[in-house]
């Protein structure tokens, strides 16, 4: 069994940025917008600060009490996306309930929305814009698959999960890609037949070491999404990778897999903002 | 083998658009803007002028010739997205390559947009915003579903064919139905065993009567979207209707299937347009 490790598609992404940043002697900024102080976001946001760094991107970020009001919101919110020095923003979301999110995306300009938000970028998925910014974990598994060589055109590839951070853009991403794409989720009927049919299986459910080696057929290409803490507090994905490693050919680790390969997916989309406004 | 009509489900719109319009004595209008004399444009305006009557709905037709530039068809265009006395517009498309489409696209009201081309409409599918507008004909395939009570839930539907008007959106609505959904395309490697494994199976590709009983289970629905032309001047579908119908247990045939559901639909379409607007 081969492990698909993020080290290396990150090192590639890493490297590619910085290439750039180097050649144009620019500093592309990624403005990171948070309300309030659930852990999960401060998490993320120490890890894109560190990161970013090795990415010769700058990282801003702008806090919000979690009681702040809509408008106190929003007008933080459009200086960011009118402000020139600032390239990418991202919004943890969801917002607390006073925020109107729906105020916040129909103004946002979709060159600096490099998480993929907005409904321009969503139809830019379904229309192969070249331009369009798709959700940073779909792309990411892209991303996974171009480094590894992960043969898709004609293949079957089976995604288990329909949100609309995964499942469903990584669904149009696939299908742009040529392979022959099938969905699952909950309501389907005999999800480990339909997921052993899968050259490549994608699992984003959000649910700890839920799919096991049942799930997949000898020899495919598995690749877990989910980041989840187990009953001992320690960090696993979606997929049971102890069962999962005797029948899967391919498969990526859960800590060490697609977790820091969505970070880098977001520098890159930061430098590809600046390179639209520019 | 049941034969499902489509001329059941047209009527079963039909006296809802009527109810609605006689109970607020309203006449919903549809702006339909031709540029050029193609055939296939002329002979969908006809049906449609023909058939909106039935609906209680008014057309206006705005003809511009092959050669017009492109300011010409932008004011236009612009005169009737602004017009208070129209609800929707369809515009045939492709256009000459001197208009610009998406100068027209970006500016096109969303509430106006009768056929689903906007992005704020793709990407209303991903979102499940029931405001939004589908492309017609996929929307018809899930009308006609509806009305002969095919069970999509948790089944298996397969659909051959990944264009923008009705496989690439139609994915999204069947998932959206919680079918398990996969997309077949020319990449395919084995499309036959894909669409054998489909309770319900969607083709979608303009090529006469290329999908024959070797693509469908014994017992399988099978809707045909196509509309061709055959070798002796025949309209006839995707689908071989002749083999299909000894394994399908049901079948749409071509004349008289989904393509009358495809005109009923724009027309609730504008009647929903109307709602929205008022």
């Amino acid at each position: 069994m081969e492990e698909l490790r993020g080290k290396e598609v990150v090192e590639a992404i890493q490297s590619e940025c910085l290439s750039f940043v180097q050649k144009e002697a620019c500093l592309p900024t990624l403005a990171v917008l948070r309300v309030g102080e659930k852990e999960a976001d401060m998490s993320y946001e120490r890890s894109i600060k560190k990161r970013f760094q090795d990415f010769g991107l700058e990282v801003k970020d702008y806090h919000l009490e979690e009681n702040c009001s809509n408008q106190e919101f929003q007008e933080v919110f459009r200086f960011l996306n009118e402000d020139p020095e600032i390239d990418g923003i991202l919004v943890f979301r969801p917002l607390p309930p006073q925020i109107d999110e729906e105020e916040m995306l129909s103004v946002m300009k979709k060159e600096k929305d490099v998480d993929g938000v907005t409904s321009s970028n969503l139809a830019g998925l379904l229309l192969q814009d070249p331009d369009a910014f798709a959700p940073c974990t779909a792309e990411a598994v892209m991303e996974l698959c171009k480094y590894y060589k992960i043969p898709l055109s004609g293949k079957e590839v089976c995604i288990i999960g329909r949100s609309l951070v995964v499942g469903k853009p990584l669904s149009v991403l696939m299908l742009n890609a040529d392979a022959t794409v099938t969905v699952c989720h909950s309501k389907t009927e005999n999800s480990k037949e339909v997921a052993k049919r899968a050259d490549v299986l994608v699992v984003a459910i959000g649910k700890a070491k839920a799919i096991g080696s049942s799930y997949s057929k000898e020899g495919a290409t598995v690749i877990d999404v989910g980041i989840n803490v187990d009953a001992d507090g320690n960090l696993c994905g979606d997929v049971d990778y102890d069962t999962m490693k005797t029948v899967a050919e391919k498969l990526t680790p859960v800590p060490g897999g697609l977790g820091a390969v969505t970070t880098a997916v977001l520098a890159k989309h930061v430098v590809k903002a600046y390179q639209l406004l520019h």
